[in-house]
């Protein structure tokens, strides 16, 4: 059951000028579920991309990195559900190119043009033939309109697609920015991956597309987690066609600059969002807080230990106000010089811990009263700096170890 | 219910000449259960610890680094269940000084001669007045015979008691080695804590206690996780009492030396192993050894990353072989010029990847037979070094939610 996980309707994603999307049910997961997708993109759109982290990246994620590296006019992007090609070895890089191929001959474009994507099965080869077969359909269904198709498409163990538009005003042009997203759990049994594509027609350098997308991923996908495991298949991509008809963005000193990229970001937090709202047997979505820090890296860290304390998210999932596991987390967050004894702790508007122990006014009642809402506010005081970072989470709940345990048996 | 646990009778320990140990039902924990414990050692006695890097460390570690910081002839140690003494502040601070004042002044000692611990609740005030009503009992009690009560007096949501002894003959003469151990999940709720003492009746220099104790945790209790969460209390203490009659240990190159200290790290491993066998909700007891790593570190943080992953405890859960989530783990472990594709893993004696993708031979069925079993070596071979770390784990049930989430409820 999401958490307040708002439902998308198809009417409410606005088309992007200069993106078409295409899809179809190519039985790669299963048969009569929507499994292909083809993005495709007016020339002159510039892409930048951030990926996984994970050494054991997939296929399609090496082959990004290496179109993306080469600078070239990127013209289309096709995505896979029900198989990660991850763990695939040369057999899945080989697939991973033969995809882009045969995008490319239908295109008219050149292989490297195209960026695969794939998400599902790891350890499993990518059954090419079906993608093959499926690709002329998904290009006979190209169109601007089909974002929430596209929403569906993407879409693995998620039990809603995760969409969203909004339009604004940048040097005197109305900006339209609409994105989808795909995760629920950072891996479903062996189903790996969050995506994210996210399209505006702004006009915008590459070198700024591509500190914008950075930026924008390290406040909102980078910010969230459902159990700590990083996929092998992460992948974030921003498209800029450029089709609004504004002069292009080419300061980042600007205030149109500043206007789009937090546009893009607010749009990619409310997707990162939509995954934890969507975690794997998530009941409570929880927002952590971590301010008086000296860096993002620290501050983001403490954060990152409570979101992660498998003791913390059961014991908000059963609502009980254990609050010392918080303080355990941030004591093992890793800040050597840390003086917990200017430590504070709200949950919502309950002052908890003060001076690094429990507040002289707390009451278990406040505290249980806040556990037992479906969204809840964690915020910790530091008090050694002024960086303040915000992590986004869920419960850790029986359904999360059904889940996680009962795929195949 | 533990994972082939084996059942401690009180006739296996053995007592170590010049320690004595006291217990006492105080009421701390729950009224008719031993939940505080006096250890006494004779004069001449050498103690060393190891203790949590959690910054938010108990009062009682704090007072024990203190005590041990200034190289007193430590004479005695004090433990209580049923309250750790952290997140307590100086409040706290003033009621673990306190109780190392009383069991001095019972047992005409200095304060600073007495080391003590904590484990249990977190965030409560320590009821001092039981503690201090307790002692005398457990002062009249000290008997050298008490190991197996010792090993009860400490327990908290342990299920049976962790204890072991051994024998060996070093340098002519027959030593005495005995320990004991608590720990089940590295907190129950909110209760905290690893606790191990062992002790030795062999004579040793205090700095080779001392590195002998660092080394000895760091291939055992360092080597164990459930949940990856690091408590405020953990604690390791080596006592050697010299009361063998052999000649003192000073060369760290000695056979002696050897000797001892693989035969306590040997003894340790035993508990620490307990524990483990013991976790919350634990149906499966894991070893993960990775080898050919270019350094202890890095394959250390391989292994943990493994042992940490909720997705692939799941998995072990629920005896499904869905081993791309371990190549997962491997691949956000950290290490940054991973070559994934010389990376080889085993199930026990099945080869499940080579060179870094599925093994040709490979068969599903061959994984799951060895997942269905209640002891399981996961081996990594990375192929990059030649240093092999071992962890071992348990699996991650509905048992260990059930554990953490209900305890209030």
């Amino acid at each position: 059951m999401p958490v307040d996980l708002s439902v998308i309707s198809e009417a409410s994603l606005s088309p992007v000028n200069g993106v078409r999307l295409g899809y179809a049910e190519a039985a790669i997961k299963k048969p009569g579920k929507k499994d292909l997708l083809v993005i495709s993109l007016e020339p002159g759109s510039r892409v930048a991309g951030v990926f996984t982290l994970n050494r054991f990246c997939a296929a399609p994620v090496l082959v990004c990195k290496e179109h993306l590296g080469k600078q070239s006019d990127i013209r289309a992007l096709v995505v896979n559900t029900g198989n990660a090609n991850a763990g695939t070895g040369e057999q899945g890089l080989a697939r991973a190119h033969q995809t882009c191929e045969e995008v490319a001959r239908l295109l008219g474009l050149m292989p490297n043009q195209v960026l695969p994507f794939s998400t599902g099965v790891i350890m499993e080869p990518l059954p090419i033939d079906r993608v093959i077969a499926g690709l002329p359909a998904c290009i006979a269904k190209l169109d601007a309109a089909n974002w929430f198709n596209a929403a569906q498409a993407i879409m693995t163990t998620d039990t809603a697609p995760k969409a969203a538009s909004r339009k604004v005003t940048i040097g005197g042009k109305l900006i339209t920015i609409t994105g989808i997203a795909k995760g629920a759990g950072m891996i479903h049994p062996n189903m790996a991956t969050m995506l994210g594509f996210v399209a505006t027609d702004a006009a915008l350098s590459q070198s700024l597309l591509e500190s914008l997308t950075k930026e924008a991923a390290n406040k909102s996908f980078n910010r969230i987690t459902v159990d700590g495991d990083t996929s092998t298949n992460d992948s974030f991509i921003v498209i800029a066609t450029g089709k609004a008809g504004g002069d292009e963005i080419v300061n980042a000193a600007s205030a149109e600059y500043t206007q789009l990229k937090q546009a893009i970001t607010e749009l990619s937090i409310e997707l990162a969002q939509a995954i934890i709202r969507d975690g794997e047997g998530a009941t409570k979505f929880m927002t952590v807080t971590v301010a008086g820090g000296k860096s993002e890296d620290e501050s983001a860290s403490v954060a990152f230990a409570i979101a992660h304390s498998p003791l913390v998210k059961t014991a908000f999932f059963a609502s009980d106000p254990n609050l010392g596991r918080i303080l355990a987390a941030i004591g093992y967050a890793g800040i050597d010089d840390l003086d917990v004894s200017k430590i504070s702790l709200y949950l919502d508007d309950v002052l908890v811990v003060e001076n690094g122990g429990r507040a002289v006014n707390y009451r278990e009642e406040d505290g249980q009263r806040v556990m037992k809402q479906s969204e809840i506010t964690i915020r910790v005081e530091l008090n050694r700096g002024a960086v303040t970072e915000t992590v986004w989470t869920c419960d850790f709940s029986y359904d999360y170890v059904k889940i996680n345990a009962d795929y195949r048996s």
